[in-house]
């Protein structure tokens, strides 16, 4: 009640909010907004709605529509995914920020569906040849078990939702409005087919219209549930390339079709390929092979032989905090690396799924020889 | 006559004839050829022609097609285009030396032709997309006075050499065989036409066949004579990524053009692009901006603000040689620098070119400052 009574408070991310909670509790966190006995920096944030609470009516409205709402407390959240975005918080903008929860319908549990997965954005105004190529290569990525995150909008974003409902994959639709207000309208029903297979996820509270604003925002989330972003096409000032922007900030390859150079659809791929903002692809294969766990870690376009080499920040510290033989627990981890705990647990998984290190009886250690990453 | 004798017998490039020739004069490289008075290295390359002398008859018959024979002594030679694979000979192969003659048919100047020029290649089996594409992009670069240097083959080759003749643009077509055997046959018609207005080259003497190892050192030409490479398309084995090669290795930029995924006759483009082998280039402007005088001597994709921090090379070496102030004679650059009065009279018109240096009545001087390059 306390994480929903917020999420309709601050509506959307808010770092200062979620570095609160973290410090506090959720529940004290609460009480303090109710209160307004806050610092400076979320006085402003609060102010406007902190005296409407809606908890209830709200809880009782996602469950009515099968859905829950995912907190950091959850099981289901996926905290390794979003930790890129805690570390962009230090910096810039009140957007980059961690949400504060995600309001989520669908069977599929948020964290495992993330594990693997590849964001297929572009034009709204797609063509005839950016659908077809999203279907062939949608269909390939879903078929060998990648999930399709996208932005269930008009064009590149829905035909990427339908290609992998088409062969039972797993697609998750991330809204900039509440998941019960399906945007655009004329894809309520490609939405309520995703949320009967897979997941629809919005940071936003039931009622939330979508707002400009909130498109970008959603763009990171978009970026941050997924391994890389493919963009099939992209107009000139197309959002697409947006999304691309938090994949590189968040460390993660953006791949780029690319297309006929008299058509609209393809100058913004063309471009970004051409300013080395995202790499150019053809084909499932490739997207694979660039998206792949190995690739998690790697900062924008670096490749490594040894992928602990290309280690960096916590993953780089809990690593190095690792003895070459033997095994250290969170805690220790977290001694010895200076790190907070949490931090501890959200990077160890995506440290063992890029098959540095393991988990055995007396805690975690490093594997005997890293997989060795495709030679391009 | 003794250049048209040694072409002859070495039929193609060769690095060690050519040292020879540097070092004792033509007559007398010629009059050791013919008595075998040679070192190791040139017997076996003179050994099975040296008996053939049809200077005088090859002469004749250039002279009937219009043609002529331009050797390294003569003003129109590309001294300065060519450096690049002197400096390239100290390496690997014999197909990477310097020619030792140009046999030219056409009105025009090579050294003047190929000041500003774009090499325009590729797939034999071109498209309607790739045959569009190059028509629009060659029809701007001719009417903006760039030079279209192609390989007169099937596709693309042919459609740059007809695209920049329909515009009354210079194009100078480089043949892997004698001047007066084109090849392909059916673009017979073709050659002749680049003859009459432009440049047809070999550096094989008339009556050459066409063998293939001679299209590879062909390609180089092909490179050497233009300040950039760019392929239209492309097949994944096709010869442009051949002649991509050699532009890289001469520090020129080489430059592709995307195309649908789903044509075979793009995918050695897209290749390229994402290897990093080629950027990529949506129009003719972007060609220019890539090809422009600034980047001739900037190494494999390396950019500098200051053009004078790119050189490398004896460029830097000669640049290097001249006072902030004041002017230098070539002798006397050429005893500052270390380097033979050759290289320092080639290399002192690309560094004009760039803008670096110019001319005055004392010799060479550095330039107050350098024109900037292009952001990008």
């Amino acid at each position: 009640m306390a994480w929903v009574y917020l999420s309709r408070v601050v509506h959307g991310p808010c770092a200062a909010l979620s570095a609160l909670i973290e410090s506090v509790g959720v529940l004290e966190a609460a009480r303090a907004v109710r209160e307004s006995a806050l610092p400076e920096s979320l006085r402003e944030p609060t102010e406007r709605r902190r005296g409407i609470d809606t908890a209830a009516r709200d809880l009782e409205l996602i469950e009515r529509l099968g859905g829950r709402v995912v907190t950091p407390d959850d099981p289901e959240w996926p905290a390794w995914r979003l930790l890129g975005l805690t570390q962009l918080d230090a910096g810039r903008d009140r957007d980059g920020a961690i949400p504060l929860v995600l309001w989520v319908r669908g069977p599929r549990s948020l964290l495992e569906s993330s594990e693997r997965a590849v964001a297929v954005v572009g034009a709204r105004c797609s063509t005839a040849y950016g659908n077809q190529v999203t279907g062939e290569i949608v269909s390939e990525l879903a078929a060998q078990g990648w999930t399709i995150v996208s932005g269930a909008a008009f064009g590149i974003d829905g035909m990427a939702h339908r290609a992998a409902l088409a062969v039972d994959g797993p697609t998750i639709a991330v809204l900039a409005c509440g998941v019960d207000r399906p945007y655009p309208a004329q894809h309520e029903r490609l939405i309520d087919e995703i949320a009967d297979t897979g997941l629809v996820v919005s940071e936003y509270p039931p009622g939330a219209a979508a707002r400009k604003h909130q498109f970008l925002a959603r763009n990171r989330l978009i970026a941050a549930l997924a391994d890389g972003v493919l963009v099939v096409e992209a107009g000139l000032r197309s959002g697409a390339r947006n999304t691309v922007k938090w994949s590189r900030r968040l460390g993660r390859p953006a791949l780029a079709i690319p297309g006929s150079v008299n058509s609209a659809a393809s100058v913004g791929c063309h471009r970004m390929i051409r300013d080395g903002e995202a790499l150019l692809v053809t084909r499932a294969e490739e997207v694979i092979d660039e998206a792949g766990p190995l690739r998690l870690s790697l900062p924008d376009g670096a490749r490594a032989d040894n992928p602990a080499d290309a280690l960096s920040g916590d993953e780089a510290l809990i690593f190095e905090a690792l003895p070459v033989i033997g095994s250290r627990r969170p805690s220790e981890l977290a001694d010895q690396s200076g790190l907070p705990l949490s931090a501890v647990r959200a990077v160890l998984p995506a440290l063992e799924l890029a098959g540095l290190i393991g988990a055995g009886e007396n805690g975690w250690h490093r594997t005997a020889s890293p997989r060795s990453t495709t030679p391009r």
